[in-house]
């Protein structure tokens, strides 16, 4: 970190601040320019409160060097991160992908589609019991009886289950379920991450709609920080000036945050782009882009779908993009772990 | 609601739609042109999922006319809603200006902060207790001791209290606040949202970094639609490209928003540049915008401040704004009733 | 410039560095710190390439502290411009208003809005000659003749003229126009840029949809660099996310360009959002954030206009809008100096 | 085209208005509802003016329904475009790398680099001899003098050659360059287009870093409408809010303008994320979303490189990623054309 002091900066006030960040367990390296003084500052930067610095009266501007987060940092834990699900594996080589309807619906629908998904390959089952919805009318999710739902079709099938989380309160419906989902518009819901940081389960975080890259792994630090370094970071599109689609998938995503974590990538490519028939090229990009996985919106009648049905694949067309998904995958050097179970 | 068919959509497929709409309690007219037809939906289209539409294979695209909120709606409810926060009115006229630290510290900092702002005219005491910050080494607030000591001050000055709500489950702390603030970061926190529309209090609900002026309406429609009339929109500066403000304040929100809806509209001019400097401009286009008031950080000594130090006013600066801010309140014809209690 | 080396970084490299920057007359201070080293550079570094910099072997990073804008920037100039257009004045706390049509369609219409406009107490005439449109089908202005027509209602009135620069090959059109003005798609169009660095008139330079405001000082600084110092910076909204509104007007630009530079700053409400009834409370929220001008655009007859009917006053509408703006300027404490000619 | 008219519409404007559209040549559908009248406007919209209709007194809003362009429109020409430069096909399953520096520098370099790329596989040779530089005081190219230079590099190595054009007054220095490119900030530079649709020669038309895919195509419609319709579309990164790219490579951009428009789409992974190491990742994800082609950025010496080092690749690098390039191409189906010549 590296502190510029405005030129007028008295020796006493700057003298103070030495004290303080010494104070802090770090060393500081002061340089004297013509009419710039500057601070390097020398440790473990990652707890210094950069807003507190910046609004001292001596200081100019404060640049970081160092990342702000640590555990969810490649620089201090290099090797890929693996994450286990029921004994399937994601990430350092592992690829998964998770299918399934946006909104369990009822039982039928379910157990169809999860059958379906599997024989297609898929390696995972997602589907929503509680669903973020833009309007209070639209449907809001079984709840606990679509998780129970789930549980069903996981029993049938053997596939792990994903579903998403919305609320703390609703934790205890969760125990059960093997990858804990927070959705975009909850990637910053910290009281929602600091509990999910006491829970021993993979946690699915998905990128909130403009969030940086760097707060995506703040997020990922908010759950690790509590004990819990099981966490998956999902990439699902960002809102731009663009209206073609719904949102604009950040393929560049994938091997940033693969550089500066070991966290394993997935993404999202249904809801990236909202469009059924941009799923294929788009899951084809992110394989070649180095992904870990894959989550797909898979629906037995999407036009009777209560939420997303646009954007969600009838099974044959998932059936047809698995196909190419696995010979991809073997292309570019992972393996698909289809038959651990 | 218009509905574009798509060319090669069957009749028999057509009826069904016809009827599944009419069952929904909607009138549907049929418009048949050479290679296009479409229905015009009419009635309450409000409750219409339009995803689930879009879905259906028969459907080429779907374009409201109505806006899919109602209760927020200035449409159905033409006059302002004025809030009335203990006997203070905010809205149709009455223009507010709540002021304090971004996050209550202590005591002694909390009480001189609340004698300052009342002495140089606010109306309403801000401060947080919970903080949402992006880093989890970061400070947290105070949490209940921070609502403890918003209160002393409130029963010191007179000055009703607003302060931030980040977790259900702490519902029943802010039993004694006066307006519940929902910050950016969770205002597409449905759960949040619903919960507070059994609240009897005025609600302040922020825009998201990257939330649509119909996604703030349809989150006001959220805690509305539960009972909760009393909202209160606040733009606090949009995530944008530009990279000299930390957000950019999107002005054009104060007559949008008033224009769409009849709630009161603030303006959060500390956190929409994250500039001290530019408080003053940006409150000013504010006023003559037409906001119905302003949210303003101070704290006395904002060098030592916990969090945001570097968009906090000093006292002395923040009363030389609200000099100017009631002359130009009264100039542009709204009043500042600072003498209510 | 601060310059951070690499860890790796050999000596002998980092010594032909230090050369190399000596070289271009600047002075090194090298700081060493236990594994970072940093270079100060001190002098004028406006002309450092700071990209050739960032491809050295030995550079992990380059942060500026120095603006890369020397002509447009107010710490070397720190007395407002004030641009003489005919004897009118703008900037230094003269206030303009350039009202008229979006084209000019033909010679009854801008006579007859000129007139208009002029009575309404608008300072300048604009109209454009030569249009930007999106699309090759769309009106493309009257081109020579619409500058012809422009200096006919010149004559009339009395009021300078500003119209807009499309193509470096019909500069000598413009050689009796008052104000060129450069349109937002061509804010980076640096070989127009370079030519009108030789013109001795006012430039009217438009923001780009997604530049930032060190780009638009960038391109004024092309112009200026070539000799011609007198720029307006003109804010005409920008590209987001935001859908209500055709651009989101960055209100915020006015006192940051105020405070980078010492040129003229206008704001365009009528292309910011491109509603009508939106010109107003944006032109209210642009004269209290501190601006210089308007552009402001007027139609004889909207709904007839070939080309921004949409965001176009009827002259009774710019009428009552202009005597609200007279009010506001005054109470701001710009003057107007309607009468000067 | 759907005309939603307003409910107090006059009957008398609503027949004049309907006449004034069939007067265009197109049929007119109304369809009354309740208390909405519909006009569905049938035939070739192309050319209706949208911004005029809704400027009307009696229009609410206008819908497209129809892309507002037609030569670049697949519904028009179903076929695949295959733009061939000097024998070397582009488009239709022919895949193109064009590689070399960002400036052309001196002889020496530009040659070296030309063999070396030309080894390396590489079919196209670009390099830039005007440089659109942000700042006045950048190396702007060596002009002329540098498209001399690629006309001797393609002698020696038979690579046809890649150059953009700023400015219209220069285009007789591109009489015998093969492939004429626009770059990103002149995308809406219309009178530039307009006069390259008058070229008998490939255009290379770089998206506009905050321009939509629609955008881009009418810019590639304004060429073709002049009669030139060998146009390649290029999409290089847009302008977001994320900072750890210096632009974010729009991966969907690909599948859909391929969708739209039968007109080829080479990705550019230099300038998208503008980091070298980043280049391999996205050039492999280009071709798996179903680019037609690459432009990438060599320098023989980045750390030397006049301008764009920090993301041009060493020949050596370049060299690997053409191998993978190579196999990835020949994976995904499309065919490279190496030996043509």
């Amino acid at each position: 970190m590296i502190i510029i002091l405005k030129e007028q900066a008295a020796p006493q006030k700057i003298r103070e601040l030495i004290a303080d960040i010494e104070g802090q367990g770090l060393s500081v390296h002061q340089s004297q320019g013509v009419n710039t003084t500057l601070l390097g500052i020398i440790g473990d930067t990652t707890k210094v409160d950069v807003e507190k610095l910046q609004a001292l009266d001596v200081v100019a501007q404060v640049k970081r060097i160092q990342e702000p987060y640590k555990s969810a940092n490649r620089k201090f834990h290099p090797q890929d991160t693996v994450v286990d699900i029921r004994g399937r594996k994601l990430g350092g080589g592992h690829f998964q992908v998770a299918a399934g309807p946006c909104s369990v619906e009822n039982r039928e629908q379910i157990l169809t589609v999860a059958d379906q998904v599997k024989a297609a390959g898929a390696g995972l089952l997602r589907g929503g019991a509680f669903k973020p919805r833009t309007s209070p009318y639209a449907f809001q999710g079984l709840g606990g009886e679509g998780i129970e739902l789930l549980k069903e079709a996981r029993e049938r099938t053997g596939l792990p289950i994903v579903t998403e989380i919305m609320n703390i309160s609703h934790l205890d419906l969760f125990e059960d379920v093997d990858v804990i989902q927070v959705g975009a518009r909850n990637m910053q819901n910290f009281e929602l991450l600091k509990e999910l940081g006491h829970v021993d389960k993979p946690i699915l975080l998905k990128r909130g709609l403009a969030n940086t890259l760097e707060e995506l792994l703040m997020s990922a630090e908010y759950i690790m920080s509590g004990g819990n370094e099981q966490v998956i970071l999902c990439e699902r599109g960002i809102r731009t000036f663009e209206t073609s689609t719904r949102n604009t998938l950040d393929i560049s995503a994938v091997p940033m945050l693969k550089k500066k974590s070991h966290l394993p990538v997935v993404i999202d490519p249904s809801h990236a782009a909202g469009l059924t028939w941009m799923v294929e090229p788009l899951s084809m990009a992110a394989i070649a882009a180095g992904a870990d996985g894959l989550i797909i919106e898979v629906h037995n009648c999407p036009e009777k779908a209560l939420s997303d049905g646009a954007q969600s694949l009838r099974p044959a067309q998932f059936s047809e993009i698995m196909d190419k998904v696995k010979k991809t995958v073997d292309f570019f050097g992972k393996s698909m772990d289809e038959n651990q179970m």
